[in-house]
């Protein structure tokens, strides 16, 4: 038992800290992006909680749900007691079912990240998706960034959508169409990498094109950049 | 009487912190922008003063005006005495009468900001409404963000254009022609959220739109959106 | 004899301090802009010394000039002594023979700024003006932001080109063509000013045109703004 | 014996704390960039660590390596002993071949820096030089910006293509197609900031071209900025 309150006291800090990677790179404005991560072993996650501003978030005040978006508020300790935990006030982000889906379906799974980060958004307004034209690219996403479908919130459309679309390809980031990208990792970290470097290449690749047309990079080169960067180089 | 000089303590207090955010989301340069707050029950409001640097804020330098945008100095305390606070020296920001006509009209409005955030800024200078083509916009804005007319500063006139521009629209938020976003809220922080969240859907949207169309979102799912975040989703 | 070194100390710390507001601001790279005042009274100015970064400067590293630009090392105290200040290792920056043009050429300057801020430069690179669609820009410059002729560095043309074209002008900012901006003020700190606006306008317009044409302001209003601006708002 | 060691403590302390000028400048996302420097008069460099962030940096973690990448873990003393240093765990940047190809066949090269940074990867997306339009850009560059072949990590490739770009070009720095800008100089520092003026002048340009075309610059006007700012301004 005592393993299990340290495991979510180290994923409740990760989790935390990591959101000072949306601020840092100006992934998020607001209260608008979050980052959750799998309690690895049980079916549990950890999630920012809803409205409350980057600069105030505390390990404690992240919510601890169930893979169906339920705060789980205490634990039952095995010997007839419960040890409480987080905020009753507190629910936890109104993305959470998404993140919760994704959980469920790709056991592979660690961390879900959130933003509208803005290049990111820019091509999931339009249903582009963004091209691979940079070797980093090649690195990283092995492919082009593709677009998930729209999907209203308020039930499983958007778990889906990004399950749907990410099962099929090696890019751990998928833009939701008129919404935003959503993307996975193996930790919570990963994941927060995958929407810092999904950014990165959105906005470069815009700008690439606003005078003309990057040139293409052959798909056999694609999967050597891919395979050497997730493998060989031990990614 | 102790009660209101509490109550403007406490907006004081509050406006002149949510500067900072003018600031840490770069909606300002120099001092080209402002935010002021309602005194609630009494027909005062509280705004930056004119020409002072962000960094050089503090509460006691906010200045307190009646919503004509007259300063008030200080107040009678009901027993034949007054209160003096504020510093004679300063000057209410230029934009005052504006933010005051608001306040006169539209008494659900507890804040209002202006800038002359970039983005928002050049979509002014075109005249040319935001259209809604992100969910952010469906839950923040409900729609596009309108253009209110060219007014010149020195009466009435950018009130009446902000005031009726607004109240037919679910916008929070309106681009005065070839001057620059006036958001209002039912508190001061709610209309710094609305300036921050207006120059991230201007900026996004027009980066979408340099490399082609934006997708439309169905005007029944706009107001979906907006129905859920507003009412169900309890903003 | 000790009021000038004492003008002389307080030029020096405002001038040095003023850099800050260029990096913070992003008008400036490396070592690239530089800021100067005059000395009131004297036909002496302070400029930054070259190829110092901007975290390094101290007052006491602002070199003293007189209104060729040759560095003054110290002054006679009139009483057959005399009193050295300045670091003779360090060279004025290589653009103080504009500035000093400028000194020599409009007394009522009494700063001047030179950066390659990005978006002002880039007008400059078109050698193109930049029109009056904003209300701040009718506040701050009255009228279009004008071009200057191309010149090499080594002689007095680019002095002259800043000085030919802005006494034509409302404007304190000229773009000195392929090259950037030169601002000018009644005080070092108005010329920072000048230096902040002029970017913010060159962006921002830059950004209104990328998707159509900015809708033009009268003459008559834009006079009318300036007006106002420079004398009944007392600036 | 002993020199060497402090010629390595030096490098490593400056070659760790150039990195803080990559993100200062925003020329890199999480630990997407590097710089090394050569150990002078040896056949040895420094370089960054292979994936540890920039906040995490520290001279001791820097690797030394000779000019074929590999690492030196330790130092015979010349009396019988060795000195050992340096952090076994850590490899040096996947990017290492890159650089000390450039230290073996550029043996007037201190310093080189590789980043992905925005404008300068755009255009190298496109395969297409940054034409020299800027003063400043005679004065760092000398002439346009030269684009370097597509290669694949691995093996010289891309090493080969710096070094035959570079070696029939005034410029220090080369954009390597698809891939991003490698910059050198005669120390580490002269890298830094060759990558610094690189993405600003890539950044000025593209702006510029995205209202027009940028006037051009007589080539005989470039060289003679170039050998002014090279030559008698003494860099």
């Amino acid at each position: 038992m005592s393993a299990l309150l340290e495991t979510i006291a180290r994923v409740r800090k990760d989790v935390c800290e990591l959101h000072a990677e949306l601020t840092r790179y100006e992934l998020v404005v607001w209260t608008a992006g979050n980052v959750s991560g799998r309690i690895p072993g049980h079916d549990l996650m950890v999630i920012k909680p809803s409205g409350v501003s980057y600069d105030d978030l505390t390990p404690e005040l992240m919510v601890v749900t169930d893979l169906y978006g339920t705060p789980v508020r205490g634990i039952n300790t095995g010997s007839g007691g419960t040890v409480d935990w987080g905020n009753p006030d507190l629910s936890p982000s109104s993305d959470t079912a998404a993140h919760a889906y994704v959980y469920r379906h790709m056991p592979e799974v660690g961390g879900v990240v959130h933003t509208h980060s803005t290049y990111a958004t820019a091509w999931a307004a339009r249903g582009e998706e963004i091209p691979c034209v940079l070797t980093m690219m090649g690195d990283e996403f092995g492919g082009p960034i593709p677009v998930g479908p729209f999907a209203l919130i308020g039930d499983d459309s958007i778990g889906q959508g990004i399950v749907e679309t990410l099962k099929n390809s090696h890019s751990p980031a998928v833009l939701m169409q008129n919404h935003g990208p959503f993307t996975i990792g193996k930790s919570a970290r990963e994941a927060v990498k995958a929407a810092v470097m999904c950014e990165e290449v959105a906005r470069t690749v815009h700008i690439s094109r606003q005078l003309g047309d990057p040139l293409p990079i052959d798909q056999a080169k694609i999967e050597s950049l891919y395979d050497r960067y997730q493998n060989v180089y031990g990614r």
